[in-house]
């Protein structure tokens, strides 16, 4: 069955009342019977949680073959916790069709290609597969299709019973015995800690995994230990250096600076651009070197952004510290200055994934967000968006917030180049679509600026402001011209990944990859 | 069927698997299927959520009669909250068969004993009940028995789905147009909302009532804008000289100062009174005054505590600021000098009801407290405690966190005079039991110190510390000697009210009082 964003969606995937994607809004308004974990009673007074091992974790907290475990991705590219975890589970206890419920997967977990390979992992939820998972996954070897979700998305299924969670494991810089575990503190300090947040409340058992343990109680607890049944103390959880960069540095590039002007000027013609604004920007080099741009603008004019989320890094810290924004929320630290700044700079606070972006509760934080910034790996002529399948079909991204931030939004600006290397980023029909073109305003490239014709409010804001503008059919010719028109991808029919849009319809699947015979 | 404090039960409660009361900790290690709310998804961009009048906002939810409706007791005796929003539900929607499930109710809520006796509240669930409530309560004038929880067990019934919320009503010193919560910032500040946050997340709707509307984020929210369905500004939510009186005087009667003293040296026998200890005291005289000697006890031993819980007032902020106790973590402000302190004083946190006393969770702070000093308003030579009733057999008090303080710590120490006016406060048998006597450990009376026979360890610490003590029978003979045995109160079969135990068992029932015949 075709979507709304004209893909065509195999009828078997749609089943337990699985829709295909229809419009940005089509769940709103209808109501959700949320699920609920079954969990232990602790009652007697208890001095510690502590257990020797992971394995001992594992077995008290009831792990068998079959199940779902979750993780967060705050310690990123540094996570040790997640090979960890399942090498305890599958090479110790001999646990086999396992599932890895994980708000992302990054170049860490290669070695969890060897347990796809071998057929022990059979079930993989993400937002982000990229590295050795990303290419084993495309090439058709995991069990059960992937499901790719947003970062909203993935609170949303998890409160919606979607995805059950047998076990939990939290990535805990600091904890407490009794598993109040904070993101600060430690020797490997993540600060937000808002991804792990929905696992450990909807988790039937919840095992936190920390290289720091603390005096009890650990407060304010980003993880509750209310809701713990066991903690781990490790030797390491993660590479501090691979966890939270040095300060993001901002693009010195002439034609990054020149498109983040231009993403600035745009924001600047708009009626939302006014005292007590809110925004988010990615960290790409664009999009962060746009917050310098549009701080020049707020002096221009006098105003002050009132608040700012997302994931958080150096550049919007010291907007806070300069008075220059009222709030920052923050759901995941990208640099160390975020990380030191989290729960010490007045106004910088930390919140769940829910909140950030979750479109089934009553109101995330995006809901009410006037701009975001972001960037794509493709947009097609439709503003459809990929962040996730590269040039040759291979995963190798994450939808994260992009999907939520752009439906939320009241102006949605993608900064790209408009060719990389020898592919045109403007196309006809992206590979995949991870962001539904309604949801997509304005793209802002080295060759032009292109505004979506269902935004004529902003075609005029524009035109008022003398910001010239061309259609996106204009940008992709432009960009055929430089680079070609890329060849059609060739599938075979087997669906490796199923994309999820946001509110739980279907959006987009991946197929395997045909092999290239030369 | 009688239960394990010797109270006879009727067959008629122990249904839908209701069990009577079997020990402290008959429910440890069992699991317990969480229930779930159905809550409205609220997708697209919405500027605020804030509707005209509590009538709207009931309409908006769906009010009905037949539902239950939920509030919280920070304003404690100013509270307006719980009058408007029955007054609108009942006099200008029309709505009946309604249910009150409250953390606490007390004496600004005389108005809803008139709505008992038009049998448009027909069930009442509670902590406290008070004042006419209370008395039109014990003259069977509820269509159903009141349900009596201690606040631990009230969000272990909520989350195990023994009482559904359909609709809560959340008081709000500060709120922002989505429905972000502080109990700080406006003009009838309580500090902490501790009890509110469990309604918040299991209720299908929930109202924010507020006279005091801040900029969007208000954070970081007590209450979440995202389990918040409506926010209804009204002129004022609370008397505030009622929900925080000036700072709670510690007592000069040599009396209570006596019992104060003695408190403090049984505390400091105990091997638990060392470096990092932890420590809740009740706001009464004497247990207020404990503190003080109690630092003396600490100054001289060279030692700090740890950490404080409770209902939080002057005193226990003054050691925080003093840096003698390490964090207090606060479900409750009793006074100004508490409610100014949360969120302000560094190690002055905000915690839940379920953080604070749920049994059902794995593992409430509760669990892990060395003391705990608490009143009574009777104790019986088996150390079973009453709260609850009168020596008149009527409803005039409130379990709150005193059986989960008690069954959690490893000493509880009553302290109370021997007698009160010409009524023995040590007797036979307590009128209620609402703190059973094998969770109490130690009695400090004017009239001398016992131990329950169940701690033999602190019989050795007394007697080590040459600290005198009797038994509890001779307190109670002593008490019997000044004031004479009471008469026994004479009932009728009907039950009024029935207390859970904090693990949802049954502990006791409230009969109606026999009309007294001259």
């Amino acid at each position: 069955m075709k979507n709304a964003v004209g893909r065509e969606i195999p009828d078997s995937l749609l089943v337990d009342g699985k829709e295909v994607y229809q419009g940005k809004n089509y769940m709103d308004g209808k109501y959700l019977q949320k699920a609920a974990p079954r969990t232990k009673r602790y009652e007697p007074p208890r001095e510690s949680k502590i257990v020797d091992s992971i394995v001992q974790a594992l077995q008290d907290c009831g792990a068998k073959s079959g199940m779902t475990f979750s993780f967060h991705h705050h310690l990123r590219d540094g996570d040790y916790v997640v090979n960890l975890v399942m090498k305890s589970a599958i090479e110790e206890l001999g646990l086999e069709d396992l599932t890895i419920a994980a708000s992302s997967l990054g170049a860490a977990h290669d070695p969890i290609a060897d347990y796809i390979e071998a057929g022990k992992v059979v079930g993989i939820q993400t937002s982000g597969i990229r590295g050795r998972m990303g290419e084993v996954v495309s090439a058709g070897k995991l069990k059960t299709p992937a499901i790719i979700r947003s970062h909203g998305g993935r609170p949303r299924a998890i409160e919606g019973g979607e995805v059950h969670i047998d076990i939990a494991f939290i990535a805990a810089p600091t904890s407490d015995c009794a598993g109040n575990c904070r993101g600060v503190g430690g020797k490997s300090d993540c600060g937000s800690m808002g991804y792990a947040m929905t696992d450990a409340k909807y988790a039937d058992h919840v095992v936190v995994v920390t290289d720091c343990l603390v005096d009890f109680p650990n407060f304010p607890a980003s993880v509750e230990a209310i809701d713990v049944d066991a903690v781990v103390v490790v030797d390491s959880i993660g590479s501090p250096k691979k966890i939270a960069s040095a300060a993001a540095r901002i693009s010195q590039n002439p034609r990054d600076l020149m498109m983040a002007e231009n993403v600035a000027k745009v924001i600047a013609s708009t009626p939302w651009f006014q005292e007590g604004f809110s925004f988010q920007t990615g960290v790409g080099g664009p999009s962060l070197a746009a917050n310098l741009f549009l701080e020049q603008y707020m002096d221009q004019r006098g105003i002050k952004m009132g608040w700012a989320i997302g994931g958080i890094c150096g550049p919007m810290v010291e907007l806070l510290r300069k008075g220059k924004v009222g709030k920052v929320i923050d759901v995941q630290d990208f640099d160390l200055d975020a990380v030191r700044s989290i729960h010490t700079t007045p106004g910088h606070y930390e919140m769940s994934a829910s909140q950030y972006a979750n479109p089934a509760n009553k109101g995330a934080f995006v809901n009410k967000l006037d701009f975001v910034v972001l960037a794509a790996l493709e947009i097609d002529t439709g503003f459809n968006v990929n962040v996730l399948t590269g040039s040759d079909g291979v995963l190798r991204g994450a939808p994260g917030g992009h999907p939520d931030t752009a439906a939320g939004s009241k102006v949605c600006i993608i900064v790209t180049p408009l060719v990389r290397g020898r592919m045109a980023t403007v196309c006809e029909h992206v590979v995949t679509v991870t962001t539904p073109g309604d949801c997509v305003d304005v793209l802002v490239t080295d060759y032009g600026i292109a505004v979506n014709p269902l935004r004529p409010d902003l075609v005029q804001c524009l035109d008022e402001a003398c910001i010239p503008h061309v259609t996106i059919e204009a940008l992709k010719e432009k960009a055929y011209s430089l680079v070609g028109r890329p060849d059609d991808l060739e599938w075979e029919d087997k669906v490796v990944a199923v994309l999820e849009a946001r509110d739980g319809t279907i959006l987009d699947v991946v197929r395997k990859i045909k092999p290239l015979t030369l």
